[in-house]
């Protein structure tokens, strides 16, 4: 594991938000951020990128009214349009992903910012996303094992890793579904901040951590194997 | 495990939030909430209060100025004064519940409510309210570790337990820092909605549970031993 100078480590970071996104795909690695920030000391900053400064609800779009009294929402700091520079842009997942017009303007969004950033982070379906931008064209990634099948065919150009809690090609790293958000942040930390950190910030947070990527018990669980990937 | 039949599981859902909240300790519990509700077709509702209905944010209301460019801040739906009857009240932690003002009213409306409630969760130094309010009186109760001489100190007719990922004791709910939060979460579905749904619901969200409630390796990285109670 490498460890960045403190000069070299990011300090920008931004997640984007749509409707019907995820919660844990968003808080498993803010949180992380969170405590890195505030119990010790990284010199961090956030921005929450949305379409509008409205408030961005886990309530799909397309959910029919009346079905959804179980949501919450979270409140921007930037459109699309008003997102600063990056270092790290974080990807969530969610039942929103599967509508394309809910994503549309994350889609391009990623497309555009992603060869300025330093490092892009997917989680879940959020590697759907980034998919669809091309981003992830000729890369290995992995992305969430229960809607496997309907996220690798939004892009047969990607190498989809089937048995992977977490996958890193160059300074793209996409995890698995939900819960493996943890995974990966906890990895990336390691690499950027050092292991002793990771493993501190785990015990703050109470944290047991997959620490070996190519742990994936749902990936079995689902019978799931490598599709050939169609050659650029 | 008892299951309860379907006309005697919990509808209506709270969580309070207040500044300074962690993230994972409510984002943990209701991204497996969310998921019942969407993907299981559970029939719940959630209220999220706070002091007022202004946006709540991650950020500790005593934080210096210009410290805090990392947080995130979800919207309530009712205040203390105006939420609806509750069948669960969910509490979390957070570097907040150190600041007295901070959750006098929380503390204030837990022990208002408790009593109309059929199921209080607390998550982390969560207990610490609740314990503040006095429903622990009496009760065992665990706690975040990492912040465990501090918590417990707060009340002691309180029967803490150091050694626990999370406690039930009648109708109270209690878990460990952080991501304790998920495992009571997965622990209480379990009993309501059957272990099935809750084995279901661990694999859509890809997580490995913890099913003992007794596995806690962060007492013994923290060397923690159980205080004697003062006797009421």
């Amino acid at each position: 594991m490498s460890r960045l100078n403190l000069d070299e480590r990011p300090v920008s970071f931004g997640v984007l938000v749509f409707p019907g996104f995820q919660a844990l795909d968003v808080f498993g690695p803010l949180d992380a951020f969170n405590t890195l920030f505030f119990a010790f000391g990284a010199p961090l900053k956030l921005s929450i990128i949305a379409e509008s400064l409205d408030p961005v609800s886990t309530r799909p779009r397309t959910a029919p009214p009346g079905a959804s009294d179980f949501d919450e929402s979270i409140v921007p700091t930037h459109t699309y349009d008003t997102a600063p520079p990056l270092d790290v842009l974080i990807v969530p997942g969610g039942r929103g992903t599967r509508d394309a017009v809910t994503v549309q303007r994350a889609i391009e969004f990623v497309g555009e910012i992603y060869p300025k950033l330093r490092y892009l982070i997917t989680v879940c379906t959020g590697a759907g996303i980034a998919a669809r931008a091309g981003v992830l064209d000729g890369r290995r990634a992995t992305t969430n094992k229960k809607s496997w099948a309907g996220t690798i065919a939004l892009r047969t150009q990607v190498h989809w890793v089937a048995h992977a809690r977490w996958v890193v090609d160059g300074n793209i790293w996409s995890s698995s579904g939900v819960s493996a958000g943890l995974d990966v942040t906890f990895a990336f930390i390691a690499e950027v901040w050092g292991n002793q950190t990771a493993v501190d910030l785990a015990n703050v947070l109470e944290y047991e951590r997959h620490t070996n990527s190519s742990w994936d018990p749902f990936a079995e669980l689902y019978g799931l194997v490598d599709p050939v990937p169609v050659t650029l």
